[in-house]
């Protein structure tokens, strides 16, 4: 299936991850209400039928298969040195503040929230253990550092490379907004505070900072990327919760089972395996762009 | 080229637009210097060459096409009652705060600066007046509306309705962010907070808050789709900026001419006619998904 | 994986088929040698590597997983009354010689060549057993007619309806050639031979003739969709041929093992399956083309 | 457009030809009638209305776009040796023989039809003129030979660079059938006769014969690639003939004005074209299929 002594064969290759945790578990409220801002409705609407055993493609279950890719991905990225740090950087309203250079990186496998600051991570699993115990769930934001991504990549109109970021990462699950450089920030700056001034260090032209994020124009300048995803909420609580049912009806949902009250720290290898496998595809464009020394 | 008697042929839809505000320019200084945080310098790196002469495609210019398909996708979206309400919700540090509901649509066309807010809409025009005569430049945010799409539209797994629109917004000039309902800022609230709860009202469910944004499991739910665009203050300033030369030499450079100090309230159309653009081509393609009353 | 009580829900529809007659073969002499007219060369030299083991993609083991995708098609165009009739129409020097509506189509999966003639079927068999002996290998022609396909199937320009299915049906193992209606007859006659002649019929508008195949400017008009498909003789032979090796010497290939010396039966399900997909997607697309009761 | 100081800069290139030899026609009868085998009736249907000036898309005028755009494909496969010899071989019943390696290829520039004998080319002329005066139209067919294309283009399964070359040609106006190498001669040939043998020369492998047309598992093997491509007569005649009008009533048409009874000499460069077009675009994806010099 597309690996022949230990090298892939360019045929794709297939996987098959049996669940060993799963458990026999009680749908019948959940098969006959709809979970509140889950994909339950819409999809029942889309299809005309629901696969209410488990969540299906609406289920974190399928980015399972998101970071078996991404790995591959990183693999071949980097055999050209491109490098990846990713960490959750807040959760409720505890933040990483200060500039990424100065965050604590080696901290991030340390702990459990995956957090680049071991004081800060602390506080973030008390509060996720008071979610937790409230039935409740939190939200949070992910950052992305990619290192090493040469110059070149990207294309200059719709398929610009943090276009194609920020599709990405909107696709996973429960995020709500993606900011790339100075993002949101960038929008209460001057632009001569904003502007990343070009100067030459030895033979190399470097940006002397850098909010662009390491894209100008939709093309990679060299420079570090980086970019921030917004996780809200997780929507599956065991607190009681309004909704209506699929007669039509209006009713209190009440969800038992095993419940992760934030998926913050779960996010980090996504958020990664997106970009990777993003950052490959402009890779591999990006050789299919002119002919290989054409004259 | 697409129309016959005043009706689309089904045969693409060709045009031309001359711009009779061209000003012969002098390209001199930005010929052979890179200006910072512009595409001059990635399009240099990527194609090897670089027509200097008025921006080409990492121009506004580009969005002139955006703004024209988009006024197509309209026409086709206003006989499904599909609407767009789209208006500028900040500019630096004056920002709309509350519910959109509650801003002055009707006050959009009718200031310089497209602000929902006539008092707000002055000081922002002292603004920019005063970032024109400093030669600097100002960001903000775009805000988005769309009302009236239907249920169904968008793509459970990587085509998720929001994170096309994340693309194409991010695909625009300047954009550093994208935020789909309540954005960045869900991931300070709690899930109890934060769901959508489902009611009855009458035959139709509807949700009573919207911190979705019309869209769950990346599928619309029916209600408002909104959302909100980070633009950068614009690259190109009157004021001296450090940067390198196409020599490899570090330079000064001040660009002549023009000087537009903010585009915000010319963002406007171009965010809109992206997001008509994303919705019309969903609608389509949600038209096969399934075969037409198959049983 | 796609179906929950019988019925699909949108999901991808996954599968898995254990070849239960798989043999342990020795490829001792495939792995070292390239086979004349078989993809083992060219797949080496563009991977890089090959795995020899039973032959990947370029064996008709590939063509599996098309029947089954083809079947599913084929179950949704029932529904709307289209159906496929597929036969072996020439092995050899073999041929069904007259118009497709005199064949004997009841034949055709009663005799062990899908041949619509069961005398010309006992001469195929015959002639199959005797290449067989010989260690050599027999082409031949597949013909294929789609009958109510609706009016308006297919695109304009590059996606033309029968250049969909021709690119389908040269993706199969072994295919030389197709032909969509008269084919290459066409190129001897005279326009006003050829053309088809417009006559009403009741209420509907019809052709006299059907020289092409169902499918004018592209788009089907109604009538009998039919074309050929060209297999070559096998190249997998046990006769001994003459080709280099590995390390870039001449030698002599002998394939040992089962041997398979004409695959035409076997390729009538993959033509008919190819043909259900492109009919299919073009069903689906052409529901995409406008937008359903715009006005 | 895409050009500047003689290069083209990555950006799409734009032109705009204008006909010059357009003659005010009057299409009265063809506004109202359906001509036999041409795209009027299916269009009509599929998009609701039709522009019945002059053709559109179902005109052969469409073809001068690929034209050019082909001719900037032969450029960049020039720079790498690549080349295309192409002309008709057949009009008629007056075809070319023998092994395209005896035609006279100087001839083909040389006589009106394109082809590649003096002798023969005289005798379609006259055929032609024959036709002419008769208000009819004669068929034929075009052989594309590409020499230098490189090892290992195309891909596997779907996309094997013969389906591809194949959906190309039956994507331009008239075309019946396609056949690659061998093509459906090949149906009546043993494996015997038809596999190319392997064979050093020097210390490349070649095939001692090409039956194969240059493709061997989808993928070009270096040898000539070569195909034939069938041009029904064309529809648009002075004859009358049988038809239905707009109103669904049988008529007869006779359409007036210029008519063309031979398209074959003008669609050799329409098939070279898009046979450059299929080869650049597959060289381009060549390049993108591995990360180059990944170790």
């Amino acid at each position: 299936s597309g690996i022949f002594e230990g090298k892939s064969t360019g045929t794709p290759i297939a996987f098959w991850v049996l669940n060993e945790d799963a458990k026999s578990k009680d749908y019948s409220n959940v098969k006959d209400n709809f979970r509140p801002s889950h994909a339950d409705y819409t999809y029942t609407q889309k299809y005309g039928l629901r696969d209410y055993r488990g969540g299906g493609r609406s289920s974190a279950r399928e980015t399972l298969v998101r970071v078996v890719a991404g790995e591959i991905a990183k693999q071949l990225l980097a055999h050209k040195n491109i490098s990846f740090f990713t960490a959750v950087s807040s959760v409720a309203d505890v933040s990483m503040e200060n500039d990424y250079d100065q965050w604590q990186w080696a901290e991030v496998e340390k702990n459990a929230v995956r957090f680049p600051d071991a004081e800060k991570a602390k506080v973030i699993e008390e509060k996720i253990a008071q979610a937790k115990l409230a039935g409740d769930s939190l939200g949070g934001i992910v950052s992305c550092v990619v290192r090493g991504v040469p110059l070149g990549l990207g294309e200059p109109v719709f398929d610009k490379l943090h276009a194609d970021l920020g599709k990405a990462m909107l696709s996973i699950n429960a995020v709500k907004g993606f900011e790339i450089g100075s993002g949101f920030e960038s929008t209460r700056m001057l632009g001569s505070q904003h502007n990343d001034a070009f100067a030459m260090q030895g033979e190399h032209v470097r940006t002397l900072s850098n909010h662009s994020g390491g894209i100008q124009g939709g093309i990679s300048n060299g420079e570090d990327i980086y970019f921030r995803v917004a996780f809200k909420p997780v929507s599956t609580l065991r607190l009681a919760q309004q909704t209506v049912n699929t007669h039509g009806e209006n009713t209190t949902l009440q969800v038992e089972g095993r419940h992760d009250p934030c998926v913050l720290p779960r996010a980090v290898p996504i958020v990664e395996a997106m970009a990777a496998m993003v950052i490959v595809d402009h890779y591999l464009r990006n050789q299919s762009v002119k002919m290989d020394r054409l004259w």
